[in-house]
Parts: C-alpha cells; sequence; structure tokens
C-alpha cells in the first residue's frame, strides 16, 4: 500500500474507534463480560496465585519508546490480560484482609462505566450540570449525618446553605490527602487572616503573615499515630514538615490529653500560632480513635481550629449502634471521611466537610472564563480543578444501602473483628497487640512455649527474642503474600508492654463483608503452619539466647 | 413482619449486591447496554434538548437527610436517569465545542469498568503490583517523549531511571491542578532547599526560609494568560497570590520576552527570589502557547526553575507535524499534561513530568507501614496518597492509536480550527478575535452594518456599541447553550485593536474528532438566526448611539 493508503486506512480506523462500539465478541468486551457476571471468578481466573518478583514483573514495562503505529484493541486487551491484570492483587478478596479496600457493590460497575460515558466535569456548571446539585446534597447529606445530630432544625438549616452560591458544606476531592491538606489550608489561612492593612496569608504570604502577627512559629498539633499526609500538608502549606508537633499517645494509641493540654499550654507561652489540632478517628494502624470530647474542649477553650481525620473511621458515624465511638467530631471545624475506605465506594472519593458553611471564604478563587463571581461553580471552593463525577457512585451507594444497610455493613465489620480478636487471644501461639476498636487489628505470632520462655527472661534477653520474632512476623508476612491465597499487611508499633520497644506485628482490616469465620481461621491456620516451617530450630535459638 | 426478619432480609439482600451481578434484564443492566452499544444515541436520547434552569434542577436534588432504608438499585438506576442524566451535559457531542471535553474511543468504556473491578491503589506496590510498573511506564514514554528528542542514548537513560526506587520522571495526578501545585512544590523546595545549618523550607517552613536566604519576597513569573491554577497554588504553597507577578502579554496573548527579561532584572535587584517562571502552551482562553525557548534562555541565564503548563496543549507533543510549536518545552524542568484533555481519556488523567529524575528528592516522604525507604511505592514522590490505575486507559490509549494515530487528531483538530476561522473570516458577520495555533478560537458576531458603522465612529461611540455587542454576544451564547442543539463557550479578552477595552467573545475547542465541517457552519447559523431575532433594534439602537 501507498503511505497516503495506509494513512486514509488509519484515519478510517481511528474513526471507528470514536463511533463503533466494541464487537460483543471482542477479546474486551468478553472480559468485560467476565467481569460483569462475575468479578470474583474472573480475578481468580485472571491473577496468577503465585507472586512474581517485582523485577521480574518490570520486565514487561521496559520499553521507554512510545509505539509508533496504531494497534488493535483486541491485541491491548489480551496484553492486558497477561501482564497486567494476572500481576495485580485482588483487593477485593475477602481473605485480603490486609489493605483498605474491601469488594464493592455490583451497581457500582455498571455505573461507573455510565459516569465515564457522561464524562462531566465538576469544576463548573456548564459541564457539570445536575452533577453540581447532585455532588452538593451528598455532601449536605454527609454534613448532616456528622453535624446535623444536635441541630434543631436541620431541613431550614440545610435548604439555606446547601445550594447556595456563596457557602460550601464540604468538598469532594480525589482522597483523603487532598482533604486534610484543604482542611489544613482553611485552617491556616483563617488563624494568619486578613487584619487591618494586612490582606491575609492567601494573597501576602506565610512570610509577611508571621511578621504581621508576631510569630516565629506556627504548628499542628496531633497525636503521634496522625497519618504522614499530615507532615506532607505541612511542607506544602509551608509551615515545616519539623512544625508538626507530636503528642505522644497512651497504650490504646489515642493522643494523651494530658501531654496536649500540657504543650498547648507550652506553645501558647512561647508565643507560637496554633494553626489546628487534629484528632485521628481511627488511626491507619491500629483503627484506635482519639478522644475527641477532650479534643474538641481543648481546642475551644484556646480557640483552635479543630480538624478530625476521619479518612478511614468516618464511616462509622452511619451506624447508630457505632457512632458514640466518634463523638465529639460534631464540634470539628473540618472533617476528612473517604468514601472509598468503608462506604464501599471504588478508588478517588474523598471528602473534607466543613461545620462552618463560610469556612471556604478564605480560599475561594475566581477565573474570567469560569468560577465567575456568585456562581455555584464547585471549582471556586476547591482545591482541586477539573474533577470526575465520583458523587454520583456515592449518592447510589447512600440510597441502594441506606443508613441502615450501612449500619449492619460497619457492625459487621466489627463483630468480625471482635472476633477475630477472640480467635487470636484464645489460641496459645499467638499474641493480640491492639484490640480493634473500630474493625482494624494487630496481633503477631509467638508460640506458646515462646511465651512462656520470654516470662522467665530479663530485659536484654527479651530484645533479642523480640528481634528474632519481629524477623519471623516479616518472614510469615511475606510468604502468605507470595503464596497468593490470603494477605494480611505488617506495621511496627511500640507498645507499653515490651517497654516502648518497637515490634513488628500483622495488621488486619476487616472490612469486606465477604468474609467469613472460616477465613479467618484459615488465615491463622496458614500463619501457624509457615511459622512452624520456619521454626524448626527454635530450641537451638533459645539456647543460644539463654547462653549469652 | 418482625424487626428481626426485617433484618434478616435486609442483610441478605446487602449480601447479595456484594456477590450477585446485575441481571441483565435490570433498569441498570439496560442503561449499561444502551452506553455500551450507542452511547451518542444514549446521551441524544435521555439528555433532555431544552436546558432547565439550575433552580429548577436543584428541586431534585433538596433532601439532606440520608435515606434510612435501602431501596432498588433499578428505582436508583431508574432515578439517576431521569434527574441527573436528563440534567446532565452531553460532554462528548461534536457541536458541544465550548468545553476541554471529547468524544472518547469507545474502548476506554469496558477498559474503565475493569479499572474499576481491579480497584487496585496506586499509592504502594502491595496494592497495585504491576499497575506500578505500568505507570512509569507510562510516565517514561511521556517523558521520553518531551525530553527524548535531543538525547543520544534513549534506551540506557530510561532503562536506568524509568524503575528505579531512587528516581521519579514524574507522576500521575487527578488533574493540571494538582500537577501545577506538585511542580512549584518542588521549585519552592529546590529554591530555599536545604543549605548548611538549614535543614529546607520542606522541613523548617518558609518563614525560616526566607529568614534564612534573606529573602523579603519570592515570587513565580507568568504571563497574563496564565491558568488560575497557579495563583491557587502561590496561596497553598505560603508565598501568597499577589507573589505571582504576571507579564503583560502582546496581541497574540504571548507572553512579551522584553517585558519579561526587564522583570527579571528589577525583581533581582530588589532581591526577590524568583522561585520558578511559569511558559503557558496553551493558554485555556486562546489555545495561545508562550514563546518557550526565549523563556529557556532567560530561565538558564538566571538560574530559574521552568516549568510548563502544557495541561492543553501537552498531546501536541504527539504530532510530527505541529510538535515544533512547543520548541524549548525539552529544556524545562517540569512539565503538566493533562491525559483528560487531547489525550481523549476521561476525566482524572494529570500527569507533571521533571526533566531531572532527582527533582523529587526535595518532597520525599516515607511512613512506617508504607513508603518505606528503597521501596519502589510511588506515593513516596506524589502530592496524592491513595490514587486509582487511570494510567492503564492512558497505557492502552497509547498502544491502541499510536503516536501516529494521536498525529492524525491532533492535525485534524488544528485543520478544523483553521478552517472553522476561515469560515468566520470570509462572513460578513463574524469578526475573528483571535487566530488558532492549537485548536482553540475566539470570535464574535457583529454585523456588517455594525462594522461599517463602528469605522466611522470614535472612542467613545465605540465603547458604547461595544458594551451592547458583548451584550450581545452573552445572549446569544446563553440562547444556543439553551436551545440543547449545539454549545460554544464564551470568555473575556482585551484586543489591541481594541484599545486594550475588555470584549466578550465566544470560544471555541475544536478537539472533538467528531465534529465536521457541516457541524460548524450550523453553527455559525443558528448564532446568526439567534442574532438577528435579539437584534431588530438595531437601527433604534445605532441612531440612539449617534444621537448621544
Amino acid at each position: 500500500m501507498s503511505d497516503k493508503r495506509i494513512a486514509a486506512a488509519t484515519e478510517e480506523n481511528l474513526y471507528r474507534i470514536f463511533t463503533i462500539p466494541e464487537d460483543p465478541d471482542s477479546t474486551l468486551s468478553l472480559i468485560e463480560q467476565e467481569v460483569s457476571q462475575n468479578l470474583d471468578g474472573f480475578l481468580r481466573d485472571h491473577i496468577v496465585a503465585v507472586e512474581k518478583p517485582l523485577s521480574e514483573i518490570e520486565k514487561d514495562f521496559l520499553d521507554s519508546a512510545m509505539p509508533e503505529n496504531p494497534q488493535f484493541v483486541s491485541d491491548i486487551a489480551d496484553e492486558l490480560l497477561h501482564k497486567l491484570v494476572a500481576q495485580s492483587v485482588h483487593t477485593s478478596s475477602p481473605s485480603f484482609i490486609g489493605h483498605m479496600t474491601s469488594a464493592l457493590p455490583y451497581f457500582l460497575l455498571p455505573l461507573s462505566k455510565l459516569m465515564v460515558g457522561l464524562n462531566q466535569n465538576l469544576v463548573k456548571i456548564e459541564t457539570s450540570k445536575a452533577f453540581t446539585p447532585l455532588e452538593r446534597q451528598v455532601i449536605g447529606m454527609m454534613h448532616r449525618i456528622a453535624y446535623g445530630e444536635t441541630r434543631e432544625n436541620n431541613d431550614g438549616y440545610y435548604e439555606h446553605y446547601m445550594h447556595s452560591a456563596n457557602h460550601s458544606l464540604g468538598a469532594f476531592c480525589s482522597g483523603g490527602t487532598v482533604a486534610n491538606i484543604t482542611a489544613l489550608w482553611i485552617a491556616r489561612n483563617t488563624v494568619l487572616g486578613p487584619d487591618g492593612d494586612f490582606k491575609g496569608v492567601g494573597k501576602e504570604g506565610l512570610f509577611r503573615a508571621m511578621k504581621h502577627y508576631g510569630y516565629e512559629r506556627v504548628v499542628v498539633l496531633v497525636s503521634e499515630r496522625g497519618h504522614y499526609s499530615l507532615s506532607k500538608s505541612a511542607d506544602i502549606l509551608g509551615i515545616g514538615r519539623q512544625d508538626i508537633v507530636t503528642v505522644p499517645t497512651d497504650d490504646d494509641n489515642k493522643i494523651r490529653i494530658d501531654l496536649l493540654a500540657e504543650t498547648i499550654k507550652e506553645l501558647k507561652q512561647q508565643n507560637v500560632g496554633i494553626m489546628a489540632l487534629v484528632g485521628v478517628a481511627g488511626t491507619t494502624e491500629t483503627g484506635s480513635i482519639d478522644p475527641l470530647v477532650a479534643m474538641a474542649d481543648l481546642a475551644e477553650l484556646h480557640n483552635i481550629h479543630f480538624h478530625v481525620d476521619a479518612a478511614w473511621g468516618g464511616a462509622t458515624l452511619l451506624s447508630a449502634n457505632q457512632r458514640s465511638k466518634l463523638a465529639g467530631i460534631e464540634r470539628a471545624d473540618s472533617i476528612t471521611i473517604d468514601a472509598h475506605k468503608q462506604m464501599y465506594v471504588p478508588m478517588g472519593a474523598g471528602m473534607v466537610l466543613f461545620k462552618d458553611p463560610h469556612a471556604t471564604d478564605v480560599i475561594e478563587h475566581h477565573a474570567e472564563y469560569i468560577l465567575r463571581k456568585g456562581s455555584k461553580d464547585l471549582g471556586s471552593h476547591t482545591l482541586e480543578g477539573s474533577r470526575p463525577g465520583m458523587s454520583m457512585l456515592v449518592y447510589a451507594c447512600l440510597k441502594v444501602m441506606g443508613r441502615k444497610g450501612y449500619e449492619m455493613l460497619i457492625d459487621r465489620s466489627i463483630d468480625n473483628a471482635n472476633y477475630f480478636a477472640e480467635l487470636i487471644q484464645q489460641d496459645d501461639d499467638f499474641e493480640l497487640i491492639t484490640h480493634p476498636e473500630l474493625c482494624i487489628l494487630t496481633y503477631r505470632y509467638v508460640p506458646k512455649a515462646v511465651q512462656d520462655f520470654m516470662a522467665m527472661c530479663g530485659k536484654e534477653e527479651k530484645v533479642i527474642i523480640n528481634d528474632l520474632l519481629n524477623d519471623l512476623t516479616r518472614f510469615i508476612q511475606k510468604k502468605q503474600r507470595e503464596s497468593g491465597k490470603s494477605f494480611v499487611s505488617r506495621t511496627r508499633l511500640t507498645p507499653k508492654r515490651y517497654d516502648g520497644k518497637t515490634i513488628t506485628v500483622f495488621r488486619t482490616v476487616l472490612a469486606n463483608p465477604l468474609t467469613t469465620k472460616e477465613i479467618l481461621k484459615d488465615i491463622l491456620d496458614e500463619q501457624r503452619e509457615i511459622a512452624k516451617e520456619s521454626w524448626r530450630s527454635l530450641p537451638a535459638i533459645l539456647k543460644k539466647v539463654l547462653s549469652q
């Protein structure tokens, strides 16, 4: 063929991919059918069981040259199936209890496709129309769940604020990190806001703001279990990572109120500006919830912006049986909740809520061609610009599950976690490290003989044994992951009972509604089997420790 | 039924939505089939033609109380169809040429569903596995497209850096705003980096950084046509909106290099720190590309971080026929490109590229349970935390279309824009305001009689007539949008030929490959018809102007 004819043929093919739907018998359509009809089966069939080392997987993704010529969709679909899907993670598997991802409701699959087909852009009304009021309604509902309990006239309140161009009850964003940055951005711009001739930190910058207010330091207070995104926020917002002041936690991984009160007093005496106090609900590693009421009291007393990072635990508010665990959250100035965590929505649905509908005044921005003043464009109050219509998925979930449906899911997760905790406690060879307050718990494998032995040991010997146990925990976790049947994650904690020494533990997140008691039993059994094999040399090791 | 039995029934239903796929005859399945088989037809059938006022649409989204009880998926699907889809925007319609959204390739619909089904989280290997090397490969390909042209041994370079745990060639993110913030964050942390005892702005904060470096101000330089996200970035990063120093543009909406050079000199004399110089490629309103080579020269001369915001125009690099328009971009320290704009990927696929693979060292962060040092977790170099696997969609597009396919699309868009510009110029009743450099152009309706009349007028009369024309442009744009057949957007510009007075113009973006010449003709005809109806009073108006 001549170059011209090749070009014409290519152009026709290009035109086809924009206009002709996938053939029902095409590779991609068959993949889609499998996904639609039996997602778990599809993933089990196509994700290979035994893990390849990353360096091996990378070999399939080495070419840095962009392909010159178009390729058939079917070839690419095939390639994705064998190179990508085969080596991805079955995040929705009921026996993968180490992530914050879960099985998702089936109806979200077709709805996601509808979302992509509509391809709305939520930055402005012009490209989103009904999606804008829908998003405002979802934010309104979440706001009411968090803040509405003690308000007398909720209907009037939300009628006034929910769709108001000049107010904002919150924002959707890509995830908890952007939600936390947004909340702290507002906190910073409020604490260092306009004052007399000074036009505010947003306009004049942090250097002039600090000079105007006479501060040498501005800090954020959070427990030592706060999420790393807070320190990232401090960097981005210009206050500096070292000015995240971390307060020690008690043995339940909750912020120590006595030390917090002391720290606030000290900082005030040193004329340090306190930008925000952050409560965690719950922590990523142990699911612990800070004492929010006591924190709210301190924040109120000292007039500090109180933010609650409930990226993980926020969904607990939907259960009437559990929401008291988050008591005090209704006094937070801002709250982060990820719908893609315990609200069973796919990745990419973060939310931040503001108690005061005027809170975003300090970050409001406009542009000539969009976000005109007085418009209802959501983009004038968000950190992000163009954004997809993820709120539709949250809306559908809220309606299809209802509050009671979510309540059942949340309660079930916590029940499951309590059951697993009991299982661990009743087992002579395992040690529960943190009790589940929500559905996260940590534990480790310590055979009975070693426990008995440790009881006889002195401090130094304990350190040596703990080091060995840390290696063992890492080994079991890795081996179990690689065998591909189940997955728990691991982290490092410093429990009081080990004199604050860092120990490595298994961490499980029990939010998948399809995780059964049998699966939990199997996971412990599998760990025990792996341990036994590698722990054959136990007597020799103990002897060695004793002889040292 | 007793409460207990209701609860049991609800629990069973809940379990079903997680385990039983949608029935093929369900409302949602039927919607999905329509979307799959004929997206354009589905949208035309279900989006109502005549626009409802927003206040009317809002009435469907007023309830702030979360529903207590679960509802049937089919009812919610039906509700979404009638309330939401019906009042959304047909962003992919070939006659909607006012947005930066376009028709998308069909294969992205099933692929998006696969992405949601896999629900990977790109923050870390543990929850993404092969998606991590895939994303690194896509970033590598884009990096090579932008920076590889002049490098001698690309294969060796990318073999070394693309999958390196200690390097980053760029990052995926939710969109251009986050990409721009990331680039400027890196610029700030580099300019105010560690130095002797000073641990860097990221760690110690902006106040101490300014004192350490002896600056009173740190600024970002950009043309007055720069995107509003830059000013938002300046706010977030703590340098302050007023320290975005905007440089005037010439009549082609490009930054004036003479004035830029002067400004840099003045700022240096005043001991102002210059954090970054931002080139625009192209501007949101007119698609104009700054003189990147001359800007790169200045940045190099003064050792300034050079960022190019190519969120819109970056895809032009894929056309060998057009990429010279972006010459100089290969000298940028960082580049923003949105795949959800001219790369035909759904909303939510922003990218930022770094020339220096070490650039992200200044923003690197770690945490105990993830992003461990030395790991290949992408989250240690990104602003966002948890993120979906959008890179799979970009990967598939790059492969299915190939560079040549993209070239055809890009060239076609620019051809279309040139054709439309000619059409406008040949028409006595329209006035082309900005020529398309990429596929964006602006124009307005000015009937021949008014043009002739204006030629006879003095400055003051011209102002009055321009005000009337501005009203007319707004009126036509609104009426056309409301009638639902086609859509152009509008913005305000200050062209030299109108003595720098602000005029309102139509703005069109011709990136949809399905937009035909006939559609473009129809759009002008429709505007002419709307104008004629409202412009009946023309003689009287002109008389009034003359008599003033």
